[in-house]
């Protein structure tokens, strides 16, 4: 791996340079493409930020148009784990020149890789590699890099945070950063169909084991009743788990082929990635997923069968 | 006013202190209550802290009960903003020696005060304090602290929160505070009364001006049936401004008498201070309150029509 400082020394060094996201953009991705395009931009450079998708406007009001009259002379990836999440851009996976990031699993190739899986987000390193560049941190780019860190730590709650998440935090205010319309937009702000299925899944929660397991199904027409966004419906996966004395949340979202897709949160001994990986999927300790058979009452079971030994021998 | 530095030098003199906290104890007054008192410990002091309440078991578990059998030879008030706020141990006001405090109200009077309404919470002070006196932040003052912090500014979100919060949090980080706990427990963890009371709010708010206002009621007896703690309410009433477009979420709690103490807050631009002033309330910017009559289809209609030129002259 190579230093931050042989990156800032190589940046400087180039021109007409296309930063590449993951497809599916977070503002963690987004957050780091913006800011390091107008980093190289007060550097005199040209340089644009492309995507599989196009850029929600929704959240991230720091992004603008790819510019593809730019000709690729240099090419950095950020936050990009893997070619394959480049999407139509993963044929470029083989002419990237630098790639920046914070996943440990990061499978990507290239001449300069930087990746920091101690960084919260990777808006993180972009802030470090910032300041090694000598940029000032204006405030659209203070905005994008808190964007980034808060919703990658989700507002400094995850198990990622840490003192330095804080300490860029603060530098990042100073430069003028809206935290409070960012943090209402990212975490406080619900779309009616959100609070349609919400109201669903509390009214239909079923209870187990004394209340340490909660399960809620979300069905198919619920879901296109409501109209909401797959990016939301991770903020209802969290509610199960949410409830005083539950140990295990489970979420069993309906798939269009009737199969259920299972979001298992865990408050503190159970561990999600185990719980998931019984019926072939996996992820974290607290968060973790799977896909179970189109039985509603018998993939319930098994959920239910599959936790008893946890929560039964700790009562 | 005095110097922190004088506070500092003050409370290296003294022995026997009580430590007060206000009524109905937060996160803040506990938070600074509890780090100061280890604090001074460490100094080799005797020291306790003192409440009108019984300390709350719940989210606070650096709590410890009072003890009477020192018999107080220096007063301190931490987060208590007012005589009043003291509930029986009122009339000590007129003994205190030393008064520190973040509210920009605050009316106590002491031979020392120190109050610094640039701080997000008393516990900032009570850190820079600890630090004043040579204090070693311990994994337990660290707890106290963060969650002082934590819970002031709704978890570095509302407008109080600094740079300065920031950069605290990390050196309490730093000393082992376990933030994923206290967080969780604060922010991310509903008690089933609680989902009871928020169902039934989903299930009957009321919307009008295209979205703009949003109004929900919580009768005595979905209180009642839920259980639900006074202290949890706040969170509730926070819900129908989080829905996307509206700008003014009004929650109406049916009071024992029938009347109806009204929750305002606002998104953006409309201030909930004026609203609940036409009615003989008051508050901040973003947040305030009122108590209305009993009938409750005037008492709405009431809300609709003050809050109508708000909203509809920036349609």
């Amino acid at each position: 791996m190579n230093t931050l400082q042989e990156l800032a020394s190589a940046l400087k060094q180039q021109d007409d340079i296309w930063i590449y996201t993951h497809m599916n953009p977070d503002g963690d991705t987004l957050g780091s493409a913006f800011a390091l395009l107008e980093g190289l931009r007060q550097l005199g450079k040209r340089a644009t930020v492309v995507c599989h998708n196009a850029f929600p406007g929704k959240f991230y009001r720091f992004t603008e148009p790819s510019d593809k009259t730019i000709a690729p002379r240099y090419r950095v990836s950020v936050d990009v784990a893997s070619p394959q999440l480049l999407g139509d851009y993963e044929v470029d996976a083989q002419k990237l020149d630098c790639c920046i990031d914070h996943h440990r699993t990061n499978t990507m190739e290239a001449p300069l890789i930087y990746v920091d899986d101690t960084a919260a987000a990777t808006c993180e390193i972009i802030y470090e590699l910032l300041m090694l560049m000598g940029v000032s941190i204006t405030k659209r780019m203070a905005n994008s890099l808190y964007t980034g860190i808060t919703t990658d730590t989700g507002c400094y709650k995850f198990s990622n945070t840490s003192p330095r998440t804080h300490r860029i935090a603060a530098a990042l205010m100073e430069a003028g950063c809206e935290y409070e319309a960012i943090n209402r937009e990212l975490f406080d702000t619900k779309s009616r169909g959100r609070i349609l299925v919400e109201r669903h899944v509390l009214d239909t929660m079923d209870f187990y084991f004394d209340g340490k397991l909660a399960i809620a199904v979300i069905p198919q027409a619920v879901k296109r009743a409501s109209g909401i966004l797959p990016e939301e419906l991770d903020g209802v996966s969290a509610l199960p788990r949410q409830i005083e004395g539950v140990e295990i949340g489970i979420t069993m979202r309906e798939r269009e082929d009737g199969c259920y897709k299972i979001s298992v949160r865990t408050a503190t001994y159970a561990n999600a990635a185990e719980i998931c990986r019984q019926f072939g999927g996996g992820g974290h300790d607290r968060a973790a997923g799977a896909t179970l058979g189109s039985d509603l009452a018998e993939a319930k079971q098994q959920l239910v069968d599959c936790c008893r030994p946890i929560l039964e021998e700790l009562k």
